[in-house]
């Protein structure tokens, strides 16, 4: 139209794209051209893969409704102040929002922050929550290692003072059934206490203002060879020698949790630890628990584990898979490699842990002047197990359909005054819908049977309703079953008064539906 | 633990707020104190409301999904170059990310030109998609109108080449059902199209560079009377009073589709504008449409509906409850008034449309150098949606329970010797659990009968399963049916190996559910 004002498009907007933003992403190989996409780090999901995903989060949610979680939805931005020194090193991650007057505020970190922050500002006392959502990370380079600068985070996290360890227990159920319930046997979820670990190193002779630096370079074990780690405490972190063996020598155990208990109870190094003495009575008690529920030959008590984030206080845990992980998207990598945004598809493989989580009992009263309300909980990393799920699932993928559309509504006809039954097809359609049944029609006034027989296909419908131009006079529809391979079938002659019964009838009876797919994926049966 | 370097707590980090900041919220009247709360013109959401908001999701997603939509997810922010000039005057409310290096990114303002823009890159042809998510405007003064600067949208829209109007009789079948499903009956669907409104201005001797300008003059004739509305197109946009006066002689009509294209047939001042007479020819075919639709009598074909947005190119509309639909949410209201942020309560009421929407021909076209694809699509504004349907819950309010606890786990017992069954407890949930059945129990190694049934309560749950001092020796437990209240009913007595089948009959039969409750209360049932 002539005189919608907005003439301008992206592409013309992007040719007069200013010096200044073009020499700020000199550091990219890249030609400096016009190039429609999501931002950096970020992606559109879509189609099957929306579906899968869908399914995903329903699966986990499911499994926290199970546990008593009740959900919450805070903003995606909080007030920056409230961020701010809860992130450590990584707080240089931190995307902010620009200060056009008013308050500073920060897209969230991760939902732990907010969560703690929900719970002061509402004065909770106790709460099982869980929360699906968006979470934000400038990380750099972004493509490299899989990791998106948006992606999902599902939580489960339960605060409250309660009698000791019942809640850890709780989660690392929650943790094994999630991962369970997306059909993944074949997990471990490395334990570690950080009261155990802040004694270890306190008794191998760390200084109490060191004992963080020395947490995070432990941290590096599963990436890193000992030899690396030693280095970087002595070297790097000015520890001696014998500090950085005695060391050593804990942080090579692993194993059961009644295993690990037995070396460290017989550990004399560690006998005078109050701090590690306090973290074995609590192993002790969670070793009792999680044999209650049946999980412990899925957990192994591994001293490496230390973590990244500040804010642990207790129990630490992180789940991973046996053997590296697929790439996060295969289609995706393709796209980005041909886009230069990642050097070489090797990026992306070795992946992470799939959840992880553990107890930050003091995170609640940084926000409540000290009032503080105890937390244990635990992350799933959504797009890793997105990977591991599709990755699995190609064999069913063509039977997967993005829509869950039921029935097609079709017009059968030609020839002299033929008028398409396009508004006998609308009436038709808007009689199932009225009925709770998904359907659809092709948006023309006259189609051949051809071209709608492949919109059915195409839409996933299990049954067509077939308008027929000597039936529908004599007030009868066509009820066919889609997918047998025969289209020359013409289905079964149904009264318009009736049909609907029968094609609940019949849908009760179509077992292989859009959704009993993607549970089959996710299920992995 | 004095090892932890997070000893900052946000009160301090705020206390020490620097005075920029400060000056920067001088037009605020209150103090500047530390205030533990989320951004202006956000919220949590937690607890009842959340379940409600959750069905009132779902209530339209499977409305969506009967119509054959498929879901996306699009990123939070978008290249900055991409939202310019699509909003028109409201691009000042867009929200910018801060340059931290790199791409310039904002915040999306709706999440129509998301979509276009993920339609023009994956070159889709067509789709029907929906999309539920979280959009963001710099609204000032943020909280009074209702109008949160983070909201829901709820958008359905069909894009691709079809024939005429058939798409845009589906978005409005859309509109109603996703109302008449959320128990809504009593509301109305304004609908006009832009070109008969652009050849009306233009018959009426606006010229077309005005026309937008003195559209977006009557579409303020919802809150203004006529008189103020002329004064805007004479005095301040330069139209003559004639011109003015022939405006304001098409824009009182309203009625039925019919009644309104009766009208226009006969408007001599028309008959030559090929404009109108093509918006005119569109709405004869809608009207058979939507009559095979059922939905005419929802529609008012009211010639002063122009709409703000500039995109729109051919059907516009705006759904409206009658009366004036309640505060948005009373408890907040009050919290906001409180903290001062809102002047009255008065600021809230008087909010308008629940759904509106449109034809968009153009906007997918400046993403893709012009290779257009036509899109119609309407959007559910859920915070007044859920205004609605909580002001008339408020009878059933109680019933409501946040988690979808199905059992809870006792254990009854005491004197001496007596463990508190806490390992049995866990056991037995596990069981529940592996059987999907939602369970908790009472995180305390020991605890009394009352305050396990006062937890059992608060959950929500439908029945416990008593574990007893006599009876779990013998391999029995107790299940009994909740809020019959009646404590003294010690309930069914059922072997451990066969109790997990007879909880499921029993839940089964336990019909008032918390699900049941809340799709009753969206139902209007």
């Amino acid at each position: 139209m002539s005189t919608n004002p907005l003439k301008v498009t992206a592409v013309d907007a992007s040719a007069a794209k200013p010096a200044k933003v073009a020499a700020k992403q000199k550091k990219s190989k890249k030609a400096e051209q016009f190039l429609l996409k999501t931002p950096k780090g970020t992606k559109d999901w879509a189609d099957k893969d929306m579906v899968l995903r869908e399914e995903i989060f329903k699966t986990l949610s499911d499994a926290f409704k199970r546990h008593g979680g009740v959900t919450i939805d805070t903003p995606v931005f909080e007030l920056r102040e409230f961020l701010t020194g809860k992130y450590g090193e990584d707080s240089k991650l931190i995307y902010n929002l620009e200060d056009q007057g008013g308050e500073l505020t920060s897209l969230r970190y991760d939902l732990t922050v907010p969560f703690a922050r929900f719970v002061a500002n509402n004065s909770i006392t106790n709460i099982k929550r869980y929360h699906i959502a968006k979470v934000y990370r400038r990380d750099q380079p972004a493509m490299t290692k899989g990791r998106m600068r948006e992606f999902y985070q599902c939580d489960f996290d339960i605060a409250g003072v309660y009698d000791s360890m019942i809640a850890d227990a709780e989660v690392l159920a929650v943790t094994c059934e999630g991962l369970l319930n997306l059909g993944i046997k074949d997990f471990k979820v490395k334990l570690n206490h950080r009261k155990i670990l802040d004694g270890i190193f306190q008794a191998c002779g760390v200084k109490e203002e060191d004992v963080r630096k020395i947490s995070s370079a432990v941290d590096k074990l599963d990436k890193l060879p000992w030899e690396a780690v030693k280095k970087e405490m002595t070297v790097e972190k000015g520890q001696s020698d014998e500090v950085a063996d005695n060391i050593g020598e804990f942080v090579k155990i692993s194993g059961s949790i009644r295993e690990t208990l037995a070396y460290l109870r017989s550990a004399t190094l560690l006998k005078d630890s109050e701090s590690a003495q306090q973290g074995i009575k609590d192993m002790e008690t969670l070793a009792d628990y999680v044999e209650a529920f049946g999980i412990d030959s899925y957990l192994s008590f591994d001293l490496s584990l230390a973590r990244g984030l500040d804010y642990y206080t207790g129990t630490i845990f992180e789940a991973v898979t046996a053997g590296s992980a697929p790439p996060v998207d295969a289609e995706e990598l393709k796209k980005r490699a041909q886009a230069k945004e990642v050097e070489d598809a090797s990026d992306y493989v070795g992946i992470g842990s799939v959840a992880a989580g553990g107890r930050y009992d003091n995170l609640v009263g940084m926000f409540s002047n000290g009032k503080t309300v105890p937390c244990v909980g635990t992350s799933f990393g959504v797009e890793r197990l997105f990977s591991i799920v599709k990755a699995r699932s190609s064999k069913d993928w063509d039977k997967l359909s993005p829509s869950h559309t039921d029935v097609f509504v079709m017009a059968f006809g030609g020839g002299e005054g033929w008028t398409g039954f396009l508004k006998e097809r609308m009436a038709i359609a808007k009689k199932l819908w009225s009925a709770g049944i998904n359907a659809e029609y092709i948006y023309k006034g006259k189609a051949n049977p051809r071209k709608q027989f492949d919109a059915a296909e195409k839409s996933g419908a299990k049954l067509a309703v077939i308008l027929g131009k000597e039936e529908l006079p004599t007030e009868q529809v066509r009820v066919k079953v889609l997918g047998q391979g025969d289209d020359s079938n013409e289905g079964e002659l149904v009264s318009v008064d009736s049909f609907v019964d029968h094609v609940k009838e019949q849908l009760t009876t179509c077992h292989v539906d859009g959704v009993d797919v993607v549970a089959r994926m996710v299920k992995n049966l």
